[in-house]
């Protein structure tokens, strides 16, 4: 079948969005007699990778497209990245959030002078809101991960650490609605055939997991603190991608995910949030093969109450 | 006169203490309309810039001296830089250290194979405790900050920054014993001599501010939470080349160093330690004069307990 993206589409987007993203660093470390190299995507403007998706869309639409808008539903790093992105061009971006969303994420994105249209996630669909808006404005649809100029942003991340790093056994990327995974399996998996791409994913939020053991998208009801992670089912153009490259789902515990960020805090000196920490917990706590020597691991996030950070 | 150092030393510690350290990455962006470009000195081995020195000094040790094995007095960034920096060359490093020094200094230092030696820092005197030890073990002395290898070592931060940032109107380092100070200085006005360069102190512990002034070397009872930076006065060989060099000291009061480091942790997710965070505290802080478009600042260290990061 054919795939939303193909490896030239994140080659490409890597050009497109170079003026307004960080080329963010790479960590090396050996950990547990492993070469690690973590991307510090908690290091990116706007606090997460997600800038990279968000402008690759924007930046690729017409003047007449930018002058009616930007529309997204966001748990809080997309958001964010809607809002600086659209804000570079000058666009108007409106995002519907969970009223509950961490303080940081929906301070963060009205700064930037987005319209902050909240709801409540038990009682209302975002998707709906959205359309609602869209359908008042004539804006665009900047979704959080089901977009193939959004999941070939996302894969400038492992273009960029693969490159940096030179080659890896393994490449790991946390996994929620499927985009960054995606997309870094896509361009990995071009540079290095051979190279070994997984997901992590919370156990309490595996709808990844079995919807590749059930060969279809399963919906599940995620009650994690990673909180970028919970969306319920894998995209409809994600999945595909990932049934295809992705070797297997490794599922971390919550106290292995604070574990993590605590560890990353204390010995990294870098602020991830819990969404973020979930690669780097299955690196910790050994999910990964035994024989795999070498790991890129994708850092995804940092954008953490400093009320959160206390409980790591 | 002459100085301890020249800019060549600072080039020579970098290609000796190359396969040592880790080339930190430079983090760029606008602060209040000024271009910032923050030099991570937490995210190095050790958690501190110290790693540079200490390795410069040791790594030029012939084999003999290193079987006599180095001895120090720190606080604890040079105490684990020391540490790492033996281990790595086989000799047994022996650390005079604080025995209220923070936790997860003294542990990291243990953890590098290290001999811990602590003393009382109201009753007792750490330079003739390690006087006492190199007179039984004929071992060579790494002091903190001055000496010319040391000096050199921690110039190589600024040679990195200014290479990553290209030309900037200022540069900005906190200043303790002056080592770190001294050879950013040294390194920074032989690259260009236009450059302004500053020191940042704790108002609690101003002794190069007072000593400048003064015109000689003052002595201060340091009361901070910057306890890298409680050195009672500048160092012989680095006050000379502060003297001659360093445009001013600005100082920051212990909330502002708190509030920098928070807002380090929250909007730059970088962990770094209080007497890391003081350069940026001036920095936020309306230190510097108005006209300086550009400027480098030297986070200095990360290593602070998980306690310490609940009460920035």
């Amino acid at each position: 079948m054919e795939f939303a993206i193909q490896p030239a589409d994140v080659r490409e987007a890597a050009a497109r969005i170079a003026p307004l993203i960080r080329r963010t660093p790479v960590l090396f470390d050996v950990v547990d007699e492993r070469r690690v190299f973590f991307k510090c995507e908690n290091l990116q403007r706007g606090g997460a990778f997600k800038l990279r998706g968000a402008s690759n869309l924007i930046l690729s639409l017409a003047p007449e497209q930018l002058r009616r808008g930007i529309v997204t539903y966001s748990s809080g790093n997309h958001a964010q990245a809607v809002a600086i992105a659209a804000a570079h061009v000058g666009a108007q971006a409106t995002i519907v959030m969970p009223e509950d969303a961490p303080r940081i994420k929906i301070e963060s994105t009205r700064k930037y002078g987005a319209r902050i249209v909240t709801y409540n996630r038990f009682t209302q669909n975002r998707e709906e809101i959205a359309a609602g808006i869209l359908n008042e404005t004539g804006g665009t649809l900047a979704p959080p991960f089901d977009h193939p100029m959004i999941m070939a942003g996302q894969g400038t991340a492992a273009l960029e650490l693969l490159t940096d790093s030179g080659p890896l056994d393994a490449l790991i990327a946390p996994v929620g609605g499927g985009g960054l995974l995606a997309g870094c399996a896509t361009i990995a998996k071009a540079i290095d055939p051979a190279i070994r791409v997984f997901g992590a994913e919370p156990a309490n939020a595996k709808d990844t997991f079995l919807s590749l053991a059930a060969g279809r998208r399963v919906r599940v009801e995620p009650d994690t603190i990673a909180d970028g992670l919970r969306s319920p089912t894998p995209g409809q153009l994600t999945f595909p991608v990932i049934q295809r490259l992705v070797e297997a789902i490794l599922l971390v515990s919550e106290e292995e995910i604070r574990a993590a960020a605590r560890r990353l805090l204390l010995e990294w000196k870098l602020v991830v949030e819990p969404s973020g920490a979930v690669s780097a917990a299955a690196v910790f706590f050994g999910r990964l093969p035994a024989e795999i020597g070498s790991v890129g691991v994708v850092l995804s996030g940092g954008n953490v109450d400093f009320e959160e950070i206390m409980k790591y």
